[in-house]
């Protein structure tokens, strides 16, 4: 559960464990319960926990469960269209087992496709990738798509949906290593390593012309550099602002320049996937179809143990994750790693 | 001719006037001199004086005729297209007459609608609020719709378009005097007076659930403002940025939150009109239409003389212009005045 909300940086402090009896009672009519396996641990979970009551994302209170997204298995069920044994993605928290009305915005995974497969090159990153892509930055061929994250489980995607839509891919990511992965494994041919180069030198010699689509999960001075050399008609993607989050206060607009925005007719649009639900099936339609064919790269980092959540969660904020970060709570069979 | 870049605002001092031999010559074949007969004075044209080099808008150099658009009539012509008598609208400058070629971004405006109606209800500020408010802003019946700088030329047709498409329609201008006309003349229900009323409060008692559209004329602490109560899929539609023009430096994003911004999947987008050619003639239909209704009123605020054109611009930046305004160089029959 919830400790006390993160100042700055997300520490184990933050959290307490909490056994006792069991909380979850027989659940009601048309409930299942679950038993966790995989929860995915994404940055965003850190503006949930943060405190901040502002009224357009979910608040964890202290005491409470974190929030994360998951998924689990029906172990009982009070709802015979779940049988026991489904699996469901879908909202979760950092409890072992949860009872839950599996309707309300639970997906259910075929048989055929891993646990691991269901939250890392079909999962929620992907769909969002997909869907910040090709429904808001609609990419063609051609177009200067920079990336920022572009090693991280969205962005990686991003990049390489880019690469297939026969888009200029530049990445931006921090390390060599995160580097050989995208050259080498995603074929994003353009890369910046942020920790050891100079960015706007980079960018100056990378797109000289500028930029038609900045796929934004960082903010602050990246997004600064990249609206300042946008293309006329541009369009940038607000997905995350992972280098303010663990910055307290609110996370306010870098100096744009306004009236570059005006005389470009640049869009800049931020978008969560649950405003976009009729992307869903396109994204994974499009999203398997890639995969099979071995199209686009993906990499997960599991890391076992449910006592070690707030370890798990705060590798994202210093970059040290190897793709998407999922914390594993059970084996599929249902017993604690 | 611009005589040296404004520091902050707009003077007399700007400008010298300089008389002279023709320096037009004869033309080349294929051009037309034509005499002006107004001349529009739109916020942007401080942008364009500034000195500052962006590549994105025009740039006027000190000893240059300072740019403006404006309609004039052919009284000479080296092109059979183009017969004397013919009246265009598109670029122009400070000056009496100009040589220029007619058939790049010049619009023949036809017999029977005059040259006021053709720089007022059929002109440039009213295709611009046209385009913005219908194809950025995308209105639908009982979205809330803000528009700031509302009494103004691009605002005032903004407001009534917004009210024809079923909007709930907010219209902030400042004074007694342009709330009435908005009021009883354009028929705006929602005002605010931002020079004498708290414009937070206001929002909060006129627009408690949010609003859908925020159509930006001023930018600064005004787009703040509505930033921060836009719903989920909301448009800002940045038009101008009035409130910084005469500050220098560049004018960058006010403390935008930019996870609510993402959370709330809402889009900003600057535009201006050249980006959009195609939507003229559905524009100008639509206008033409609503206009011959009587369903928007449009007023024209013109001021005689050439020598006074600093200050018939300079009237913009202190808010006392009433409607669009236009310099008038010469009357229909071609005669200074």
């Amino acid at each position: 559960m919830l400790e006390k909300h993160p100042d700055d940086a997300v520490t184990r402090a933050c959290f307490r464990r909490q056994d006792g009896p069991d909380k979850h009672g027989a659940g009601t009519d048309g409930q299942v319960l679950v038993q966790w396996e995989l929860l995915l641990c994404a940055p965003t979970i850190r503006n949930w926990i943060s405190g901040k009551t502002d009224s357009y994302h979910p608040v964890t209170a202290l005491g409470d469960p974190v929030l994360a997204p998951g998924l689990g298995r029906v172990i009982e069920t009070r709802n015979p269209q779940f049988p026991e044994g489904t699996r469901l993605f879908g909202p979760a928290t950092w409890q072992d087992q949860q009872w839950l009305d599996p309707t309300v915005g639970y997906r259910i995974i075929p048989d055929g496709i891993s646990s691991v497969d269901a939250m890392g090159p079909l999962g929620i990153n992907a769909i969002t990738a997909w869907c910040g892509l090709v429904k808001i930055g609609e990419p063609k061929p051609g177009d200067v798509l920079l990336v920022s994250g572009a090693a991280g489980s969205v962005g990686s995607v991003v990049a390489q949906i880019g690469r297939i839509k026969g888009c200029k891919v530049i990445g931006i990511a921090g390390g060599a290593e995160k580097l050989a992965w995208l050259r080498e494994e995603c074929g994003v041919e353009h890369l910046i390593d942020y920790k050891h180069e100079n960015l706007a030198e980079r960018l100056d010699t990378l797109c000289p012309d500028g930029i038609d689509i900045y796929f934004d999960n960082v903010g602050g001075d990246m997004l600064a550099q990249a609206a300042a050399r946008m293309r006329p008609l541009g369009r940038i993607v607000l997905c995350g602002q992972i280098s303010a989050y663990d910055g307290g206060g609110p996370i306010v607009a870098p100096p744009i320049d306004m009236m570059r925005l005006i005389y470009g007719c640049i869009r800049i649009e931020g978008f969560v996937g649950r405003h976009h639900p009729e992307a869903i099936p396109m994204a994974l339609a499009d999203l398997a179809d890639w995969t099979a064919k071995g199209l686009i790269a993906h990499r997960e980092d599991v890391r076992p143990g449910f006592d070690n959540l707030p370890e798990t969660l705060s590798l994202l904020f210093s970059g040290s994750n190897q793709g998407t970060l999922i914390a594993r709570i059970c084996d599929e069979a249902g017993a604690p790693v």
